[in-house]
Formats: structure tokens, sequence, C-alpha cells
């Protein structure tokens, strides 16, 4: 038992105190990294909440899911640390990792992508369930705003499942005032002045008759002039989602104004 | 035999005692992440399944591919990490592969795009087979949803294979009523008023005949005013799929209705 | 001859040893893994062929395909770990070739884009010879479905060689009955509902003549209200490839019908 | 214990010095760069904000934006050094991140590419609040620039919220004065030469009464021979927002005018 | 000159030994390899050529680029091996050639696609000199198919270049029969049964006339019901490039055989 | 104090010194380097300017970006190797840096991708300050040329923002003389050959009213033959930016000939 | 001074001698390849220029830039090796330099394909200068085929400034004989045996007097049914340039002829 004792005992001990002394370092700075990064991240919450008076419940999903992603990475970054403290080459066993994860990744960017637009999607109160929105080419009622996919119901009846991604500009119909147009031609041989003249005073009862109006319906003057016709356009500002009503009742109020006038 | 004797006899053995080491360290820790991998998966989607109320088949699809994927992603780790240990260096044996690797990845990106995507198609439930949807520009009924390939059955007969990444938008129309819309268009000299009380009177009759209306048919006004006519339209909510023939009996029944008015 | 003696004999043949040993396991480890994979190929494709009752061609095609893209992979593999056993650092020549790989793989892409999506072309039996296909904006008769290119003939006799990384989505014209469509209109002064009549009449007599049929024709309804006329639609569901013939024996049948009733 | 006297305490005390002497190096460093930095990045916003005549506030969201990403590189820095120090391979542990890291960067590079482009829209002051701009394919008054969106309110309503990446190009139609086009037709058999010269009057006398009014408006000549019509141009610079109300009054009085003169 | 007998000239000779025994090795297996490689690539050709009949020619630019692709494969790997033997750490170099190869590489990766794409434009005969394609969305004769460049003459004189990774897909015109298709129309009000038999007699005096008719002209029935007119379709197959002639003629016939039975 | 005499002080003092003669070099090499960089590239400008006739204004504005990126390049360079020096690995460093940098680099890859288009927009002049352009599908005149963004007045009164990088084809169209170009038509059943010669003495009289004339304006002959009248066209070269008065008035003068001259 | 002597000096010039051995090998090296290099480049282009017949000029442009690229990459790999001898990492250094490159690269790529895809249109002769071409969307004359930028002239007067990567097909209008095409229509009741005999007629005749004919014109047939005439097709082939002289030339004669003929 000659090599036995020829073991360098010594540099074996050294080296296991050398393991348990990084070991407890890694440990310790994984749980103060940790506690400092939840409290950094409910801080951010807590007072970004506060100041957008944002619903509570939103505000909590948005936390937990940032919750959730720092623990992932520091979990993540522990185990490779513990790995090479015990020499097991973690880089190349990343490597590795790292083939199928490029296959996979190249899939999965497009989840990661929804994730991070549905997070601002949230963060930044674009839509709203109710909503009346145009994204992503569909226009209608948004159902769900969820992290990976947004619902928005056709005003035809078709649920649109959207991923987040899709969703690069947000058009949204229900943040204020709407306004309602009417585009109403005259023959070319008729009085233009008389025309417009009618037309506002006809603009001006209807104001008094209709709750939803906000400003207008005025007539602006002469928006194009076609070769056997002149076009007058009416303009009027309505509450929100009553600019088709609006509009349907001062086509049908202009109309019958002409013909009253034999314009 | 001089030299045998100055073999370091120490140092060998303690390699080959190192060696059996970590590979019974690599093999348990393998056996028990696999098992804590495979647990924590099925706990999450009878979770999944009980909260969702899915279908069992669907759940065990889902379920037994994600099995599949970390079965696959341990046993490939597990092979790299006893390469290293015998010190046959892996990371150039990866980069290796991975130039193979790189290239058909490349080619097989649109394989994993597919599934990652048919995954989220069969977990959100966003098409179901008999659905009518609208997906990747195709219009018709969903024959079969796989976790490469939607095949849709078009209205003409035709089959389509919709490989999953070309699946970015669902449009479901078998998600709750839908809307039938009729445009009629009356000649500028009629009295509107009097058309649409018409209409309006010749809808109402309509409701009470056919039972798959839900809501309607309204007329809701004036719609546009053309060069020599005025278009009405007129709105209805139907039962699912049924949108198209209560639309073909609102038009006949609204020309009709017209014609015996003389309007 | 001083320093010969000096070399260090035992640390030479313990080296030799060792690289004999890893050679040895390396060969053994290759033709294992070799003759599991091969074998596990052969199964899958047996128990695949049992199942979906696929030509044994097909199926020979696409286990020879797999096969030498699994050997060519373990024999670089092999070649690579001979290499790193006698100290040829491989990691630099892979890198060398990498860089020439990668000019050429942005160039191959393509190709290995290609096969990959032959192969499950083949596999899931999306397209068959003499199918009427639409792929990648061609329509006609497919001639030849390899695993780089598909040739398609389209009607005019024109031969389309479609690479199949092109082929994104399929519509099948050939897997199932197809609808036979045909709008027909009627003036606006004639009566709707008798022309609706004598058009069902003329459809239910066709049926019993025409053996390719298999559902229909039906006089479904008002399509559209034109400026001046109606627009009916009749349908009818025929044996694959008879719906043209069907369409243009209707639209003789219906005009006819029309003019003998002055419609 | 006759290991202990064996460790070669001197290589230890070295060590300990050395990487004491490290630690004190590159906090030193640290803090000598961030201090510089910050320095720098001041100096060039205050150089900027003088000679641009910037408001204080932009300029301040601009430097505060360059202060945090300086702080955070330099951090981010100053931890991989200490690593390494430690001997803690942070080469493996930055892998590791990285494949995390790139999954992520997928997806975050569009949250990158907004806040690029926010900052040089804020720098460059291409769009101010208020401003009439088209953008991104929207066309409205700018209500919000923000570092990661832009929100834009359309004519008729709408809020649209726009990634500051999705704008590329930027048209500002609040700088400088306007044009004003109206294009008239006269009918071909009509004297071309008398009608410019009444329409060039019936601009003189305008041109006095509209204040807003820049230059012109000047009946530049034959924009179009048509088949039956000839196309005469006019057109007028005028205050800025105020070219579609010169437009609607040109077109009435030069329609009125055309009457009155029978052309 | 104590020190140079300090010198370690056993160990010199040994690495001197080593590096000489290396470079041996290299060099018998660069030629193996390469003699192997060429007698493989030749053997491939050989079959390839007596299975598909290929004109010596083509096979031979095949053959003869692979070759050079080989050899230039094997001189770089062999290069970097001998600087590997000398110890000049080629990563290193290769690494900073590939600073300056990304650069390159980027730009010519246009240029390998299209070699790519022209080894397979050859390889598969997708296109000959003379043949009628439409490729690239260009439509005429083609002139000289090359490696990079595929040249094709439109039929209005201009010479079009296409680089070869331009051709997505191949419609070639030239390989078989080609059909000839005539829509013509017949008012509404004529007897559509007489026309239909009064056409078909038309075509078949012409098919006796015309050697160029494979098949047909046959009428095959009504194609579209227009507002005022019938639309009747005849097509006919002909020999390859004789469909115009054979359109025109029957253009011209058809009408005439109206008229002369005042249809 | 046994240990502190076991020290190796030879190899710290030769490592000292070796650090020392290293820092030496590098900086030596640096200042050359630098001094010989900044002397090319004045040179390079110098030589540039002189043969280019370039102003000395923007010479030097192309000349002083090329110094800086020299600079920072170098400055980056030189840090590099002092941390190598003393041992730091920067390798590890930069990777971490890397990380942050690819994330910000794909952001800031378009802010690179401008200055570089700015670069060779200014060396090349393909566009002036006051030139009428068309970039980006943008039409107007330069307003600014900067190394990130362009900016072109419309002619509308809209200033628009170009980044560079957008433009990717320029169409000045000041640089030379421009065409007038003007299509009138006659009825069908005019003296085509007297129209011809009637509008060209017109024209050739016309050339010597309008100094802005350079060629023609020529009848060039029958452009269209429609359904009711033939169109004629007449072409003429301009002075710059004159070409659509020239238009204008060729316009009304043409008409007017063809109405003195009843065709 | 004890250590001193303690100093391996054996060592150190063991190494000295190696360094100087390796930097001789290096240069050496360095000298023969690159004029294997420069001889084998200027062998080629003389080869090259002998078979193809091109200018001297044209041939030396990219002779020039090809020893260029050459010479770069030499010095580049010759520094890079200079520095590995005095063991100052280039790796490092080359991977901070590959940060900084990379970003700029992204930005130069586009550069790269620039001269890239010029060195190949000035190789192969696809366009000359005084050409009229079609590429990237623009027609015209070239005025400049440069290694970035080709200016092409287009008939409006405009200069176009193409980068050379936007190139991607190029049509070449001056490569050769080119067809003037027109189609005239005549009314439907016309004979139109008698109309083609007539027309033929007059296309002979004109054939003797026009000296740029080169084939035809020929009348070649009804080229389309139209509902109210017949359109019937002339075909010429001219000399290169003269095909809109001879279109206009036969449209007016042509016209002529059928009025002659009252057709």
């Amino acid at each position: 038992m000659d090599f036995i004792t020829n073991i360098n005992w010594a540099l074996l001990l050294t080296n296991a105190g050398l393991i348990i002394l990084k070991l407890i370092g890694i440990t310790i700075a994984f749980f103060i990294v940790r506690s400092i990064g939840n409290r950094v991240v409910k801080k951010l919450f807590q007072r970004f909440q506060e100041r957008n008076n944002i619903s509570a419940g939103r505000s909590l999903t948005l936390q937990s899911l940032s919750l959730n992603v720092l623990s992932y990475v520091l979990i993540f970054m522990f185990i490779v640390m513990v790995f090479q403290v015990f020499d097991y080459d973690a880089t190349a066993l990343l490597a590795g990792a790292g083939v199928v994860g490029l296959a996979i990744g190249f899939g999965a960017q497009g989840l990661v992508s929804d994730v991070v637009t549905g997070f601002f999607l949230l963060l930044e109160k674009q839509i709203d369930v109710e909503d009346y929105v145009t994204i992503a080419d569909f226009e209608g009622i948004v159902e769900q705003v969820g992290l990976r996919t947004t619902q928005v119901r056709g005003f035809d009846g078709t649920l649109h499942f959207i991923p987040n991604r899709e969703i690069k500009k947000v058009s949204n119909h229900s943040r204020g005032n709407m306004r309602a147009l009417v585009d109403i031609s005259i023959p070319h041989d008729k009085d233009l002045d008389r025309a417009i003249a009618v037309l506002q005073d006809a603009c001006d009862k209807y104001r008094n008759e209709d709750t939803s109006i906000v400003e207008g319906p005025n007539v602006i003057g002469v928006q194009a002039l076609g070769s056997s016709d002149v076009v007058i356009r009416v303009i009027a500002k309505t509450e929100n989602m009553q600019q088709w009503a609006v509009e349907r009742n001062l086509r049908k109020l202009l109309k019958n104004t002409l013909d009253e006038n034999e314009l």
C-alpha cells in the first residue's frame, strides 16, 4: 500500500476545502441576489401601480411574470456555477444544449416575442377588454388580452385569435370622441351657396335632437368637384361608438333636406 | 521492466476512482432529474386538464409530446457528460456535429416551428375539428389538427394541407352567433321614410317565421348615398352557420317587399 | 546517447496504450450505435408502413434516406473522435472547415430545406402523382414528387419544376367530391319566386340524367341584388374532376330553362 | 498533521495578495471610468442643448437614458471582472446566460430597436406633440412621443399606438407653409384663354380676403387634356393647417366663377 | 556555456520526431482521401450519366465543378493541419480570417447560392438552351445556362440576365404538347344549341386541315354567362410552339363561322 | 518568515520586466499605427478632394468621421491589449459585453447602416441640397443631407425625414435637361397627316418663343390607337425644372391649334 | 543577486531563438504566398482577357481589385501571426475587434454586396455604358458602371443612382434586333379576310421603304375577339432602338390603310 501514502492528501484536502468554500459563496450570493431582485421588482410594480392607477389584478399578473423570469434565470446560473465547482465542464454541456436549444429557439422565438409584446400591451394599457380596436388587420371588440394571444370578436361574429407578436400597431377606437363624416353630392346646376345654407340649417336643428352629439354637425364646404355634381362634406364629433348611428341619421336627414328644397 | 514500476499507480487509481465516482454521480443526477421532470410535467397537465375541461385524448397527446422532449434533452445531456468524464473532448465533437446540425437546423427549423405552433393550437383550443375557420388565407371546415399540419376542407371540396407555422392568425367562425347583413338600394326619388318603415315591417314578420334568428333583423338606416340610389342596411344575428341561409331569405323577402310596395 | 535513456519510456508507452484503448472504445461504440440506430430506423418505418398502409416503394425511399443521414452523421463523428485521440486539434480544423462550410451552408440551406419538405410531402401523402393540386401558385396535375423537386403539369401543357421548399401550403383537389357552382342572373322585373321554382325543376330533372352528380343540384337562393338584376345561385356536389363538365352543362341548361319560360 | 505543514503557504499568500491587488485595481478603474463617462455624457448633452435650443425637459430625458445605459454596462463589466478574479469561470456562466439571453434577445430585440429609434426621434426633433404627421401609414396629430411608443390621434378620433421601430420614415406636415391645390375642369368647347383669365381674376380678389394666404392663388395652366374637358390647376401657399379650408373656399369660388361666366 | 548542456535535447528531438511523423501522417492521409474522393466523384457521375442519358459535355462540367470544390476543401484542411503541427495557432488565424470572411461571406453568399442552384438546374435538366420558359417573371427563349447566370431572350428582343439564385420556380413550356384555348361569345338571344353544333362542325373540319393539331379542337361548352352574351369555350391540343398559330386560326375561323350562320 | 524567502523572486521580477516591456511595446505600436493611420486618411481625402472638386466643407465632414472611427477602434484595441498584459482575461469580459452588445447591436444596426449610407451619399455627391429628387417613395426638394437623416420638402409643403438606410435608390431630377411630354388625341375620322403637320407647325413657332426649350418640341408620331381617337405624342427637351411649365404651355397651345383647324 | 543566476537562461534563449525562427518562417511564407497569389491572379485575368476579348481597361480594373483584396487579407494574416509569436493573444484582440466589426459589418454588408455584384456586372459584360437597360425597376440609358453604383439616365432626363446590390436581374434591350408590335382593331361587321389581306399589302410596301426593318412586318392574325371589334396583330423585327419609330410609323400607316379601304 505504498502509493496510498504517496497520494497528495494535502492537495486533496485543500481542494475539498476550496470547493466547499466556493459552494457556500455561490449559495449565499444566489440568495442575496434573488431577494434583492425580488424586492426591486416588487417595489417597481408598486410604484408603477400607484402612478398609473392600474388595476391590482393587471399589476399582479405583470409582477408574477417578472418574478418568474428572474427566478428561472438565477436558478439556471446557480446550476451552471455548481457544475463548474465540481469541474464538470459546463461549457461543453451548454454548447451541446445549445445545439438543441438553437433549434428549439428558432421555433420558440415567436413564443418569447409573443410574451414580450403581451407584457407591454398590458403594461401600457394600449387595449382593454371591451375596446373597439383594429389590430393586425382585424377589426372588432377585444374579448381577452393574454400574454400569448389576444382575442378579438369581429362584427360579423367571428372570433379572431391573434398571437401578440402579430400586433405591430394598435388602433384603438375607444379612446375619446369619434368623428361622424357624411359626403353628399348635389347636381352641378344647383345653387351651391343656398344648398350649403339649407344643409347647415338642418344640421343645427339635428344638434339639439341628438344627445350623443359632442360638436357640430357642420357643413365644412365643397370637398370635391365631380364631372356632373359637387360633393359637400358634413362633419360632427360624437360620443364614442355613436358615430355610425349619427352618420346614418345625418345621411337620411340631409337627403330629405335636399329633396324638400328641390336641390 | 523498470518503467512499469515507475508508472504512477497512485495517480492512475485515484483517477479511476474519480471517474467512477463522477459516473455514479451523473447517473444518479440523471435519474433524479428525469423522475422529477416527469412528475412535474404530469402534474401540470393534470391540473391544466381539470381547469380547462379539455378532452383526455387531447391532454394526453400534449403530455406525451412534453415527456418525449424532456427525455431526449436529458439523454443528450447525459451522453455529453459521460463523454467528458472519459476525457473525449465533447466540445469538439459537438462543434463538428454543430456544422452538420446547423445545416440541417436551418432546414428543420420550419419543422420545430410547426410543432411549437401546433402545440399551442391544441393547448389553447383555438380550432377544433368541424370548426369553420379562416387560416392562412384558406377558408373551410377543419378536418384534422396535427402537431405538424392542419387540414382544412374548402367549400369547393379541395383539401388544404397547412403546415402549422403558416397559421399566423386564426379566425374561427364557429364560436358564437353570426351576423346576417343585407344591403338593399332604392331609387333616389322614392320616399325614404316609407321604404324604411315597410322594410322594418317585413323584417318583424320574418323574425317569427325563422327559428335560427337570435336578434333582429332590423333596418339600421341609410348606409350610403349613391349617385342614383340610396343603400339601406338590414342586420340580424343568427345561430352559427345559419347566417348565409338567413341572408338569402332576407334578400328575397326585402326585394319582394319593395316590389309589392312599388318602391 | 545519454538523452535517449532519459526519454520517459514509461509515459510514452502508457500514452500509446491509452490511445489504443481509446481507439478500440470509439470503434466499438461506433458499431454499437450504428447497428442500434439502423434497427430503430427500420422498426419505425415497418410500423409506420403497417399503420398507414403506404406503398412499400415509398416507404423504402424514406427509410433509405433516413439510414443514409444517420450513417453520414455517425461516420463524421467517428472521424472527429479519431482525430482527437491523435491530438490533431479537430476543433481548429472544424473551425476552418466552418468558414468554408458556412459560406456553402448559406447556399446549400435551400437544398436541405428542399429535402426536409420533400420527406414530409412523401411521408404524409399530401400529394400523389396524378393528383390535381394547387401548390406554390401553380395549378395542375402532379407528374413527379421527388426529394428535391416536384413537377406539376399545368393545364396549358407547361411543365412546372417546383423546389419543395417553395411548397408552403398544398391544396389538393383530388381528395373527395367537388362542388359545382353556377350563378345566374334574372332581370329585376321578373317574378323571383317563379324563377326559382322553374330552375329547381330543371335541376331535379338534370340530377337523374348525369351519373357524376353526388348531391344536388339545388337552387340555394338569392346570392346578390344587382342594380338591374337578381343573382340566383345553384350548387351541386359531383364526383372528383367532373365539376367543370357539370358546371358547363348546368349553365347551358339553366340559360335555356329561363329562355323557355321567358324569365 | 504532517500534510498541513506541506501546504504551500507561500503560494497561497501570494495568490491572496494578487487577488486583493486585482480587486482594488478593478474597483478603482470602475469608479474612474464611471465618473469620466458620466461627465462626458453630461457635457455632451449640455453642449447639445445649447446649440440646438432644445427644451430642458427633453434634454434631461435623453441624458438620464444615456447615463442609465452607461451605468448598467459598467456594472455588468465590473461583476464579470470580479468573478474572474475569484476564478469562477465567467465565460461558461455567460455562455449559459447567453443561451437564455439569445432566446430573450430575439424577443426583446424589438424593444431595443424601439428605444434607439425613440432616442433619435427625440434628439432630432422630428416630431413634436401637436404636430400633424404621417408615420407608419397613420395620419393624425401626435399626442405623445415616448421612448417605446408614439401615440397619434387620427382625424376620425382613433388613437393609434405605434411602436417606434415601426416609424421608418416621418412626414411632418407642421413644418412650414402648406400648398392648397385645386383642379377644375371646363368643357372642351369653351374658350380656354378666357377661362384662365376669369379664374385668375377671381383668385386675385380672393387673395385680399383671406389672411391665411401666403402666396397665390395662381392659375398655373392646363394640367391635363381629358376626352371631353380640359383640367386647369390652381395653386396657393397657405399658413400651416389652413390648406384644407383654403382649398374648400377656392373650390366654391372657382365653381361659382365659371358658372357666372357661363364657362 | 553551461546552459546549453542543460537544454533538454531529448525533449527537443522527441518533439522534432513527433512533428515529422505527424507531417508524414497528414500528407499520406491527404493523398489517400483525395484520390478516394476523386474516384468516388467520377464513379458517381459515370453512373449518373449512364442512367439519365445526359450529354457528356454537361456531365463533365458538373464533374469538374465537384472535383474543384473537393480539392479546395482538402487543400484548405491540409494547410490548417500543417499549421497546427508547427504550433502556429491556426484557430486565432482562422478567427481573424473569419472576421474578414464573414464580411465577404455575406456579400458572396449570393454567389454560392447562384452556383448551387445552377448545379441543380444543369443536373436535373430543368431547362435547355432553345427552351421556351418562364423564370423569375421573365418569359422567353433560353440562350445560355451558366453556373452563375442564365440568359433568356424575351420575345420583344430583350436579353435578360438572371442570376440563378433568382430562379425559384421553373415553368418550361417546351416539354410536350400545348393547349390552344379560344373563348368566343354569342349574343344572349341566339340559339345556344345550334351555335355549339355549328362551331363543333367548323372545328371538325379544321382538324383535318392543320397538321399541328394533336387533339381536338372541341367545343367544351358554356364557360360563362355574361350580362348580354354567352361565352363558349373551344379547346385543342397542339404540337409544341404551335399553340398561338392555332389559336389565331381558330379565332378567325370561329368568328367567320358565326357570321356565316348569323349567330 | 520562512516562506517569504521561498517566493520565487526571480520569476516575479522576470514577469514584471516582461509586463513592462510588453506595455511599452503596445504603447509605441499604438502611437505609430495611429499616426500612420491618420496620415493615410488625410492624404486619401486630400487626393479625393483634388480629383473630384468637392467642396472643402463636405470633404472635412467625411475626413473627421473617418478619423473618429479609426481613433475609437485603435483605443478599443489598446485597452484590450493592456488588459491582457495584466492577465485580466479580456475574452470573458468581451463575451459578457458581447451579450449586451448583441442586444444593443441589433437595435443600433440601423444606426450604423444609416451612417454608412450617409457617408456614401456625401462621398458620391448623389444628392445636393436644393436638388429635386425622388428617394424612398418621397418626391421633393432636398433640404438637408446628414449622416443619419436626409430631409426632403415635398411639393405640398410637408417635410419628410428619411433615415439614410431607407434610401435604396436615388432618382435625381436635377442633373441635366428634362423632357416635356404631351399626349393629345384627335377623333378617329379626322385627317391624321394634316393634324400632325399642323401640330408640328405650332411646335416650330413655340420653339422660338420659349427660351427654356433646349430641343424640340417635335411631333414624334402616333403613340396609340384608341377605340374612337388617335393619340399623338409631342416631345421636347427643356432646361431643368422648366419641364412642367413647358408641358402646360404646350397643352394649351396644341389644344387651341386643333380647335383653330377644326381637328 | 542570487536569483538572477537562477534564471533559466537556457530556456529564455531557446525561446528567443524559437521566436526569431518563427518570425523568419512567417515572413518567408508571407512573401512566397503573396508572389504566387499575385502571379496566379494576373495569369487568370490574362487568359480571361484573351478568351473573352474584353477591353484592357475593364480587365485592369478587375485585376487591380483582385490584387488589392488578396493583399489586404495576406497582410491581415501576417499581422495576426506576428502577434501570436510574441504571445499577445490575438484571439481576444480579434474577439474585441469582432464586436465592433460585427456592428460595422451589418452596416457595411451592403457595401461588400455592392462590390461583389459590381465585379460580376463588369466581368460578365451584362451592361455597357450607352446600353438601353431595365434594372431595379428603372428604365434608361446606362451612364456609368462602377464597383458600388450604377448610373442610369431615364428617358425623362432623371439620373438614377442604383447601388449594385439592388440590381437583381438585368434586362438589356441593346443586345440584338428588337420587335415592333402593333395591335389594330376593326369593327365586328367588316370582312375579316379582306382586312388582313389589305393590311399585309400595306406592310409589304412599307418593308421596302424603311431600311431599319430586319424582318416583317407581317400580319400574324386575330389576336383577340372583343365585344364589338376584332383585334389584329402586326409584328416586325427592327434594328436596335428603331422599334418605337417603326411602331409609330406602322400605326399611322395601318390606320390610314383601313380608312382608305373603308374597313
